[in-house]
């Protein structure tokens, strides 16, 4: 386990009961924990602010897959970006609309890169970027 | 003042050497003042999602005011709302362009409405609605 | 193929010359991709901000897979809400860390509650929802 | 006037349905206006993603002006950046809260340096910043 340490936030009560209230409805078993997610959330945005941290993308889109030959091409973007798409999940969402998501790792600004082109492939109706940690610089 | 309370967070040593890194380049002078700020941040995040809680949202919005009769319809489009846009701010960003601010407040549902209608006029560049707290539920 | 339809757009010569090399730098190989996507973003954020309508949500979250007992408590958790899950991706990012991504579907704000109370779970280090399409409404 | 150009897009019926109807909501008075917007709105939001371009911010915040120094610090603030900080509109929300606009103008960098040094000082219970363009460059 890392090492912990413990330290004292003074606060309004009532500022206390509004957050305690918004976490019970989060579903958190405690303060800490739900102090713990705030703090990382704030590093891993200030973190996707910068081009050159390594971070994790995940890359989510949604196609049709009857349109001509676009499988072969979101097959074909991937493996030229091998070294960085390192996964990928696909649904069938019905009998034509599939959601594809892409796991992506390098740095933020190569990360947008790979997201933007191929957002912008002819045939992807919507598709976003989630950036997040590899997980190695937060505990 | 209000009613101050304390408690106490347990968090990994490492994660709270981040967190003191992050808030002393943001100015912050403790970590308690830091931790409202991300639940307050939280607070206000949540309250935004809801349609039908009062909140104050500024509307931000550049425009060019040699565009023909477009200072009269804003000027009218400001006063048809005269009960939730509360003020506006003008200031001269070169020879053409204009930047204002406006102040409404209401429901965030009529908020969002009167910022979509301001920003869809025909010469208005580009606009932003912020969402806040009308700070008299937030301590 | 869907049927098609043409119309014009009257835009000033400089904007859509910073457009044109806006899309060319995202790789886009025309306009009508570049605005129809531009127009399906839109639509799909709209839609976002309502709490009833269908969508898909991927939420993507990190976490130590040392932590005891976390990833019976995810799987349990993804088996409570087996109707609305329906699809994960597992990484492994080192030896510790792991990236999931859930793809669910249902209503947004059923969506988000999902996405809540699994980002809340302790030993969850990030975690965050995208929202999209099913596809099914949006050609 | 600006120099004009006329283009055609190609799109789905249904798609553009979908989007007239959207955009009849937002009380646009016709599609260029429209698509003009979301081209704008796109160009703004990449120029933010830089930190070295020109831009215009608001920062939105609320406070008490009751807590003790509040006031001549936050003067005081602005008067030290007063080569960004360019002017500031204040709302007297009720007896005690005051919402306060300030239009910031240099790189974004600098400017979300400004912003996340205000937010930051006790006392000031909410702030956001929006970045916009300086209209010179965006037609």
């Amino acid at each position: 386990m890392a090492d912990l340490t413990r330290f004292g936030v003074s606060i309004q009560t009532r500022l206390l009961e509004q957050f305690d209230q918004l976490i019970a409805q989060k579903g958190y078993v405690n303060r800490s924990e739900a102090i713990r997610d705030l703090i990382r959330g704030e590093l891993v945005d200030v973190a996707a602010e910068h081009d050159e941290g390594e971070m994790v993308g995940t890359v989510t889109f949604v196609y049709n897959h009857h349109v001509r030959q676009l499988t072969d091409i979101l097959t074909e973007f991937q493996h030229q970006n091998y070294g960085a798409v390192i996964a990928s999940l696909h649904v069938h969402l019905d009998a034509e609309n599939c959601l594809e998501v892409l796991v992506v790792r390098g740095k933020s600004g190569e990360i947008r890169r790979i997201a933007d082109k191929l957002i912008g492939i002819k045939g992807v109706k919507h598709g976003k970027l989630t950036l997040t940690t590899t997980g190695s610089d937060l505990t």
